[in-house]
């Protein structure tokens, strides 16, 4: 059994890995941490795991314990990580960390789009930035795994294929993008509100997210070379989802789209190339950790829409997470992550 | 491997049981019907079935294919099973009937409730009603089950400790249900538009629910004598999920409801009795095959309180059927319906 | 025109009172308090009112400027009035409390549910429970009015036709009330999420809810005896609404209820009881100041249903409030409340 | 009083007519046809309106008595205008036509996109296309007015101030737009139920929308000169709201765009140009004439994105064809729209 353990378990993606692991064949959860839960059974914070994880109890974060762990999990906000990486890895455990503590390379470029200086510089170089679809060689061998956030994961796995072939004009990319709230986390915010959001519908962080450097810097690495990217987020009246209605000009005209994607994810057991002429929906992926892609040219004209679907807590966070771990101890990359979405 | 069909496989109950048997680790569909998708694959009506169902179509239903599986569901409106579950019992395979062809012992009662004539009351004899936690004797040996309807399992795992117990006044039960829409079917109805009934609740079928003769034969049975239950049904914005508010009138201070409950369901593996006090919300078993149970004596006063909720499709339906099939082949109970609830 | 001065205006029954103001042909408002957003436009807080209250800032609440009103609405939280209503009430103004200040005659029994002493026991003599449908005689003269809790309001409508006949046994009636989340109000906390709230369904409370000693107060004052009630009320995915489930037992079949209900309310420009066998939907009251009823008797038993809708937010709150307003200033009572409701 | 015609009453856009006309000052219904709900009391089928229209029923459309109208409104699907409106123009009165019918300028491109022949191209001629912003003194003398599409208001009300002024380059626009479900019509389809759209996101369409044409024509004349348009409309799980997300290539930074859009719109009652940085919610139009805009250039380059926000049964349906006719009958063209949007 691969021992883990979870540090900030309390939020939405903390809890998604409890799911997601409790049909995991080889996972057990040694030690799930919270400062402000301390002694609070994880069951009764979460009824729906009653039956599961009748003995867990959320405990303050202690390196000793969790450093016997196999994996480490951090569903934590941006900083934490930082903080406690270095020690942990000193312990030879791995870290999986699901915050944006090391998706960027540049530590400056963290520090100019987080506010505040990057706290483990040191340890950028040994960070594998963790989207197997592009990066599987790399995370078999890693030790500290930054999980994508779940935009990029949409974003990059749509856009990839035609930047990667040369096809798409890098200069003028738009990344139209609609979220689920449970996007904006498990904080008690007036935001977030069910009575502020839901049968609404708007954009925000249009000057600017968090997101754009992360989508940015993957784009570049597949196209080997700078890339404009206009990245506009919005908030959509569903728990999870993400939709990401993605625009390139492709003025070639003599490739034929549908099978370069086909073939660029042949062998991808969890992204889903749909027929051609698909309309992809999120409650298809609900609960699942998939991508699913459609790819159309409207009125024949230069400009290509591809759709890319995604449970944003699953292969856009705790999902994607455990696909990593999998391929990281070498086990099946599936394991765990094989169940069909809820639907309807 | 346990060879399956499915008759009626396009609606919601249907594919339920194609998304919880694609994590049996023994089920095999070998045939779906439906006579209005001939040909049609399964994975292009449901997309999000992808990579689970790739070869399997619909199929017109034909007695001698059916006949060589080892069990046959009926997920189909009513009526169906009744033409044509003798000629199928015929060729040996169990039929498990999630419609309402089968659950009420009195074909004239049928006949009243259903405003048709029984069509096939020779077989009432044989057939099981299908609640295991209190028939699982007898579902061990059925070739005919008829699993219960969603609000009658909520109602009935709500009061039958009363009821057994001799506590409840008999004559004065009230079941004051809260629904999600998926209850109405995936029918084309002006009554199941989103822009109908998001944002807004409503009762239904005050007068008179089809499920109520099935609930009071449930409660009678466990009562051993007649009783007189008001049912009112509510129609609520939510995909999936029942909430059953019982009352009772319990006069008996000297008995530990609590206790009882607990003792009544401490051998089930998926009836949960919460801790006192509880507030058990649908969520919390959305996609999942459990009961949750919570009893509460507001004020002290004479009044009881119970509160179930299941998921209407899952213990309400198709989870149901899979753990009807798991005891009437022997096999264990639990197998494909341990995940936990999808939350949030 | 009548100058309006709102204490607390951040809240949804604050922003409520402004919505409907906003078509009052005599209404103007003149001062709206804050302590949080002091000098934010309300227009920058809330911009669907872009338009209407452009130069309206939040200011400190100050009673020589609310003084200088003819109407001091309260939308604050319990303890607030209290405070401020002997001082203002010298003033000469009258004051409208939404809150539940004032609605309970006895300040001891405020005390007990609340929490903290009564603040203001020596104005519960002049404070008038601002129900019209009921009280209002009263409130024409009143210079401290109550509006009913938004439960309260529904359940009570509800029964007292049945109560001042004399036709309901008291001692065991039972209210299952579902209400909207903006019932919950617009205070950030994690239960009122979007991604916790939204597709479920939950009781609350069952134990002891605030507003059940206030409607106990209003069914005995029309019974004229004491009552036994159960009030069980559950959160429902929906922003606006009440519904609420009445049961009591009224073994005296001589009496057309139908006739009865509207007898009782032929005068009541917002009640209306509707045809018999219907089933209200709380969409057909959203945004409207109505109460829509209807009255059951299943199965032709002793137990009398009646389905009681309102939207929380108006004839709950900020629109019985403007109801109450209207009375009590001798004006027309439908004034700036007449628009149908949102449907859908 | 302005005597009133509806054609084609039960469907959303019809009742959207009734709750809008409810509040206008000088609107009397005369006559509402629906040949399906033929004797049928229009507050049986939408109890919201009881009390504004108890005795209007729907009848059989008859020109005789549609013509002693003043003002007959359309809100029937396409080709239903078609074949009445020549006879009903005949007897004096004036058309306004809420389907597609007169919208596009060309028979042979309307043929082309609705799969039929256009039933009255001899009417082309003096149909008028009522977005007032646009076309206000054609519609003060027109007796047949073609009211926009939803999603056309939107983009057009976007984009048109960049094109006028030269600003944005006409060949590579993008609308991408995000529909509630009520935008499908009340129609009985599977694809409009609750439980196929809520908790989901979609694209539609992609290949081409029956509104691109008339986007792409009004487009035209705003910029003189051939656009290129792509349309990305999505679906979205609210009943109400359109959120057009446009993109323009904007390369001139000379010009101060806020400031252009504020004169553009400086005299329009119903178009909000909101605060530079904003960013414009569904819900704060909710039931109201109305659409917010706001503009951003994001990273400062070239491409500028275009916030827009309307009720899709409001200022892109019934609400614009009051406004429409409150314009063609030289009333003020606010009279009865200018509620508050319903918030929360």
């Amino acid at each position: 059994m691969i021992r883990i353990g979870i540090v900030g378990g309390t939020g939405y993606t903390g809890v998604e890995l409890l799911r997601l692991l409790a049909a995991h064949p080889q996972a057990r959860i040694e030690i799930i941490t919270s400062r402000s839960e301390e002694g609070v059974r994880v069951v009764d914070m979460y009824p729906s795991l009653r039956g599961h994880y009748d003995d867990l109890a959320f405990s303050v974060p202690d390196t000793a314990t969790l450093g016997q762990c196999d994996v480490v999990f951090f569903a934590t906000p941006h900083g934490v990580a930082h903080e406690l990486a270095a020690e942990l890895l000193a312990t030879g455990t791995r870290i999986i960390d699901l915050s944006a503590d090391f998706r960027l390379r540049d530590a400056d470029l963290w520090a100019k789009w987080y506010g505040q200086p990057h706290g483990a510089p040191q340890l950028l170089e040994q960070a594998v930035y963790g989207l197997p679809e592009v990066n599987r060689d790399a995370i078999r061998n890693a030790r500290l795994i930054a999980v994508p956030g779940c935009y990029p994961t949409s974003v990059q796995l749509g856009l990839i294929p035609l930047l990667e072939a040369g096809l798409a004009q890098p200069g003028s990319l738009i990344a139209d993008c609609k979220s689920g709230v449970s996007g904006a986390g498990r904080g008690a915010k007036v935001s977030s509100l069910f009575s502020e959001t839901t049968e609404s519908m708007k954009a925000y962080g249009v000057s600017g997210h968090r997101h754009l450097p992360e989508i940015v810097q993957g784009l570049e690495r597949a196209a080997g070379q700078q890339v404009g990217l206009t990245f506009v987020p919005h908030l959509t009246p569903m728990i999870r989802g993400i939709h990401s209605t993605l625009y390139a000009q492709v003025p070639d005209r003599s490739v034929d789209l549908q099978q370069l994607f086909e073939q660029r994810y042949a062998d991808e057991p969890f992204v889903d190339v749909m027929p051609a002429g698909s309309h992809p929906e999120t409650r298809s992926v609900r609960g699942a950790n998939m991508c699913r892609l459609a790819i159309h040219r409207p009125q024949d004209g230069d400009l290509v829409v591809v759709l890319a679907v995604i449970d944003n807590l699953v292969k856009g966070a705790s999902g994607q997470a455990i696909q990593n771990m999998n391929i990281a101890l070498g086990l099946d990359e599936r394991l765990g992550l094989e169940h069909p979405a809820l639907m309807p």
